[in-house]
């Protein structure tokens, strides 16, 4: 099993990994908000929190397997991506503004934006300059996916269980059409999780329960 | 349509009704927390507020036809049941801190604790004194399930999109012995909903997912 390197890189693991990479359009890539209005001084950034929390966080535990990559578009020093990666990340809570300080002593700590690849600036957690492009870097063949109300339905596509698969989400503002088609180029498959248009955290959760089950039943 | 009368109770409904009775093992009946540190003084009222943004919130809008209850058993004036409608519900914010101060003002503003029922405290918000029996006492012949790990599979569970429905989840606690003794008498079903233990938060947007696909499809 790997987990994050120094470097910041994916190390190598056994076994089926999940991503997820969250656009945050807004979302402050310099950590300059205020813990008591989160919501309101920070781009939205709490959205991007609840996402942590659903793609991470189980009853009493972290779910090893899931790295999260928040793609940061909002103010000074955008863009720029924060991965955890729940192999090695410490002190995970649920709560948003514990998630909050996470996020913002790690934008801190790391705040010249190193020019070079990620920079790890505690367990599990690291920081580097760039967008989606960068977030995607070490993609690989893995499969990569992005939710579209127009998509395939998750529960009737095949072989998404049991291997590695990068899944790319919308904030409250949804995807920008260039994403769309940035991703579009680089081969992801829309994939549509239901009738109603859900919040992002909903849609991981979603998501996740249809990969947990896939994995429950595989060989 | 109806939604919450002067009274505090459930008008009457055209169309299926959801609704959804957390149960808070140690979240403050009274208001009591602060702010800036929602998880660490409430009682753990975070979980509970996740919950009644995953049950009640969708991409810019508000489910019309789900009712949440809050049962809050720490603290003083305990037991109390918050009740929020999203028939009549203003403003509802999908952060935690928002959600805070909501249920911080409802709290407050009925401290007394009215003994005869629902007392509503804004639009959409009622709060009364009295815990799982009281939130439950206007049932009829609604359908009861309480998530369980040993119960069915939601997905081959007949019979529940198109109807009302009640669901009863624990909060990071779970659902204590005693309460599990008084679904069981009042009838309530046993539910799974996947393989791993999730979040109650998470295990609405799953449960959300079902119901939303069955009234996608139901005639």
């Amino acid at each position: 099993m790997g987990g994050l390197r120094a470097d910041g890189k994916l190390g190598q693991r056994s076994g089926r990994m999940r991503r997820f990479v969250i656009i945050g359009q807004t979302a402050s890539a310099s950590g300059d908000f205020r813990l008591d209005d989160i919501a309101g001084t920070s781009g939205r950034i709490d959205v991007l929190l609840r996402c942590v929390r659903a793609a991470l966080l189980v009853s009493h535990g972290v779910r090893r397997a899931v790295v999260v990559d928040l793609v940061l578009r909002g103010g000074p020093g955008e863009p720029r991506v924060l991965r955890i990666d729940g192999d090695t990340s410490k002190f995970l809570r649920p709560d948003e503004r514990s998630l909050a300080v996470l996020v913002q002593k790690a934008l801190k700590a790391d705040a010249q934006g190193g020019r070079s690849g990620f920079v790890s600036v505690r367990p599990g957690v690291s920081v580097r300059t760039g967008g989606l492009d960068e977030a995607l870097a070490e993609i690989g063949d893995t499969r990569l996916f992005v939710l579209d109300p127009d998509g395939e339905d998750v529960r009737t596509l095949k072989d998404i269980g049991g291997t590695d698969a990068i899944f790319v989400l919308g904030d409250h503002l949804g995807l920008d059409a260039e994403t769309r088609v940035r991703l579009k180029a680089l081969g992801a498959s829309p994939l549509r999780l239901g009738p109603v248009a859900i919040h992002a955290d909903d849609a991981i959760a979603v998501l996740t329960n249809e990969l947990d089950r896939r994995e429950a039943q595989a060989p």
